[in-house]
This record gives C-alpha cells, sequence and structure tokens, in this order.
C-alpha cells in the first residue's frame, strides 16, 4: 500500500522510518489506508463526516498515537475531522504531520480541524509538522484548525512545524486552559518565494493559576510573507507569555500582531517580539571560521528553527 | 480674564504659575481669551474653521509655545483644528495642556485635532497634559487626535500625560517619520472609577534610517479599563522599538494590542509589553519601611508613572 514516495513522505512528516509503534492510522490521498489500536488506545472512523475519533483510556502512559497524511496527487482537496478524548492522568504523544507531494498543475489541499478534549490531570504532547515537494506548478495548501480543551490539572505541549515547501498556510489554534492547567506552544515557521503562511493563536487562561507559553520563531525569505495573530487572554489568576522572533531577509515581509488582555487583576501577561535580520556580527564570527556567506546564514538559520 | 480656578487648571496642564514666556494662547470653555506672539513665531486664528495656525520660523531655538485649553462649564463641546509649521532646524518646546473642571450634572468635552510639519532638520518637543476636576457628575471627555509628519533629520520628542479625572478618552497619534528622522513617543495615563481610555499610535518609518521608541506606562485602578493599540510599521532601513507596561489593579482590564510590521528586510522591530500588578515584593519592602500599605502603593505608582 506505502510506495518509496509515501514512505519518504512519511520521514519528513513524523519522524517514520518503519510503520510506527503503537496506534496509529496513515491517510493518503483522502482516505484511510492503514490503521493500529492498541488496549488503550482506540481509533474509530467518523460515521457523519471524513475523520477519526481516538480515544486514550484514562491512566494510559506512555503511549503515541501517529496519525499522518500524505497527499501524493494533484486536485486533491481534503478536509478532516479528527477528535481526541485523552482520558484522565493519561501521558500521551501524538504526532499529526501531514506531507504534500504535488507534481502537477493544479493544488492539492488538505484541512484538518483537530478537537482536543485533555482531561482532568493529563499529559498530552502533541507535534504537527507540515512538508511539502514536488516538481509540479500545482500549489501545496495547508490549513490547520487546532481546538483543545484542557482541564484540570492538565499539561499540553504543543509543536507546530512548517519545515518546508507549503505554499500557503493558515493556521487557527484556540486553546483554553482550567484550573492550574499548563500550556507551552513552541511554533516554528519558513517560508521563501512566493509563500504566505497566517497563524492566529488564541490562548485562554479561565481557570485559577493556569499558565501559557507561546515561543514563535519565523524566518521569510525571498517574496514570502507571514502574518502573525496572537491573542492571550487573562480571565483569571495566572500567568501567560509570547514570545516572538521572526528573521527576515530579501523582500519578504512578517507582520506580528500580539494581542494580550488582563481581563483579571491577577492576570499577569507579558509579551516580547523582535523582527530583523541576521545579525551580521553572528555571519562575520562563522566566516571568519571559514564559512561561505550562504553556509553561515544556514547555519545561523538552522540554529534559529531548531 | 482668569479667575483662581482658571489659574488652578492652567497650573496642572501647563505648569503656568503665571501667564507665559513667549508665544501662547489660552482658550477657554471653548474661545480663545489671551495670545502672545513672538519675532520668531506667530499664532494665526485660522479663518475657515475653529483652531489656529502656529509658525515658527526657520531656525528659530529655545522658544517655546505654550497652548493650554480650560474648559470650565458644563455642557461644553469644544471641536478645535490646530496646525504647526515647525521651521527648519528650528528647536522648540510646544505645551497643548487641556483642563477640564466640570461641576454640573452634563458632559463637557474638547476634542483637539493637532497637524504637525516638523520640517528639515528641526526639534520639537511636545508635552500634551491631561486634567479634569469638579464635584458634578457631569461627564469629562477628551479626545486628542494628533499627526506628525518628520521631515529629513527632524527629531521629535512627545510626551502624553493624562494625569487625573478625565471619565473618556480616546487618542489617536499618526507619525510619519522620513529620512533620519527620530522619534521618541513617551505616554502616561492613569484611570480610575469607571473610567476608560482608548490610545491608538500609529508609526511609519518611511524614510531610510529613521527611528522610533515608544515608551508606555499606565496604571488601571478600580472598574476602569484601558485600550491600547500600537501599530509600527518598517517601510525602509530603520529601527522601531514599543515598550509598554501596566498595572492592573482592583477589577480594572487592560487590553494591549501591539502590531509591528517589517516590510522591509533592513527594518528591525521590537516590541516588549507586560500587564501584571504591583510586586509584593516592593510593597513589603516599602512596608518594612514603616509605610502603610496604601502609602507604599501610592509611592510605587508614582515612581512608575514618573
Amino acid at each position: 500500500m506505502l510506495n518509496a514516495l509515501d514512505k519518504t513522505m512519511l520521514e519528513k512528516v513524523a519522524d517514520l522510518h518503519e510503520i510506527p509503534q503503537g496506534a496509529f492510522n496513515i491517510r493518503k490521498n483522502g482516505v484511510g489506508v492503514q490503521r493500529n489500536t492498541t488496549d488503550n488506545i482506540d481509533i474509530v472512523t467518523k460515521a457523519d463526516k471524513s475523520g477519526i475519533d481516538v480515544i486514550v483510556k484514562p491512566y494510559t502512559k506512555g503511549e503515541s498515537v501517529h496519525i499522518p497524511v500524505i497527499v501524493t496527487e494533484e486536485a486533491i482537496n481534503d478536509v478532516v475531522y479528527n477528535t481526541f478524548e485523552i482520558g484522565e492522568y493519561s501521558d500521551v504523544l501524538v504526532v499529526a504531520g501531514c506531507g504534500i507531494h504535488n507534481s502537477g498543475c493544479h493544488k492539492s489541499q488538505h484541512d484538518g480541524i483537530h478537537n482536543f478534549y485533555v482531561r482532568r490531570g493529563a499529559k498530552l504532547k502533541y507535534v504537527e509538522k507540515h512538508y511539502g515537494q514536488g516538481e509540479g506548478t500545482g500549489e501545496r495548501v495547508l490549513n490547520p484548525k487546532t481546538i483543545i480543551e484542557a482541564e484540570e490539572g492538565a499539561v499540553v505541549e504543543l509543536e507546530m512545524i512548517q519545515i518546508k515547501g507549503i505554499d500557503h498556510t493558515k493556521r487557527d489554534t484556540e486553546i483554553r486552559l482550567m484550573d492550574k492547567a499548563k500550556l507551552v506552544v513552541t511554533e516554528r515557521l519558513l517560508t521563501y518565494k512566493d509563500q504566505d503562511a497566517e497563524s492566529n493563536i488564541t490562548v485562554e487562561l479561565i481557570g485559577a493559576d493556569s499558565s501559557a507559553q507561546i515561543i514563535s520563531r519565523s524566518v521569510a525569505q525571498d517574496n514570502s510573507k507571514q502574518e502573525f495573530f496572537f491573542d492571550l487572554v487573562g480571565r483569571n489568576k495566572g500567568r501567560g507569555h509570547i514570545q516572538c522572533d521572526a528573521i527576515i531577509m530579501h523582500n519578504a515581509q512578517v507582520l506580528s500582531t500580539p494581542k494580550i488582555s488582563a481581563r483579571h487583576s491577577e492576570a499577569q501577561l507579558i509579551h516580547e517580539a523582535a523582527i530583523g535580520r541576521i545579525e551580521s556580527e553572528q555571519l562575520i564570527k562563522l566566516m571568519s571560521m571559514g564559512f561561505s556567506e550562504s553556509e553561515a546564514e544556514d547555519t545561523i538559520l538552522n540554529g534559529f528553527l531548531k
């Protein structure tokens, strides 16, 4: 069922060299092609619309769910609704990469709408990697929407990475944190050529003593354009911190709009943002060590996006 | 012409104990009541609408213009359009405070629309102080709009201070910087009771090697609400820095939306924002030195807004 190209794509988006251990569901060109469930993690095809329900039993520890999506044909427009029930006091890793290989001249698009219910005391690490390739002129488009509700004491770590080759992306991320819930979001984004990317992240500190940290790093090259909107809302005693850094090169543009809203006197919210080019001191240092200018640039950018 | 109350108001908004030195224009309850011009600074009443033209000759150094506005009656709705021509290579101070004393039960409002043309190489310091008082229930409303164009090499320092007693304010500030122009904006804002304040500051770095620094500090008490919008746009090689800090108390709300837009790869833009309550360590330290809690709070707030 999976050919060499499929395997390359899986490796790019899910670090998978083999069929994954544990629960998984592989979706290819709009249909499920392989699935595995475990005693603790069930995957059920939705009856009413395209997508799956992933159900993690309470107290499940150290298990993982891989749900990579690969698109290898042109003119695909795949929309999928996935729901994740992360049971009380469980501790799991969910990896949901998407790779598009488009050799044709028509647009291929994948829109994933992901709803997470992270129950009381559960720990979730959710990794989403996006990758596009293919020599064709057909556009590669990814529009993920992620909605996370973290119940009391839940801990959510979210890693969103757009590696390469996505022409257009619009990401919407909405997270609500109840009492003592903790959130860490890491975003990494690279755009080049005429690509554009938009990322909207809204985090609401609803419960008492919840906390959120959002770290966004991006590089915009060539004629690409990036736009970021953050909205961090403190509705209760709690702490939130947004930090975004962008490196801008060539004719690229980066627009960053971070909003912090303290709607409670014990909400402590901090935001830091910086947009600039590569520091020339860093470049000169690496070049004095024998790197060419472009090698030095690559080294700095790789370090920045790591 | 000026009674004791007028003089108190003038002192609050313009630090004036006497009739000012140099050029001035005092406006009271919607009409000009006193004016002085100098050899280098002319003040001319506008023919087509309410307001004045202030014309500073090129190379004028060390002179000042005071244009305080006082409103001491209720049910006043005063709109004024002032234009400032700050001649090449001049160096002047413009003070434009507004004080409202409202003892009645009807709203008193003053809206000032100020256009500054700061010519090549000129230095302008512009201070705007807002102050309200009076036992009446009538609202005190101030909506200033300030538009500044800074030509090549001009240096603009802008101080906007809302001291006390303004029920509603909506400030719009738009600044455009040409080649090598420099801008420093300092904003200080205090709200309490049911007051609300909105401040919109847009700065465009249009010319090469222009720079802008915006420092905003505010305290929100009781049920008051503050909303800040910043938009710092880099259209050329240049540097911009926004720093905003807010102290939030009681049931107050502070919403801050700073946007930084790098539309040029050599634009370097930085933003930092923090909203939080008074640090308890600072409070404890002062209280251990014999201050009561409210004295300690006042001391910290005064230092913060200085």
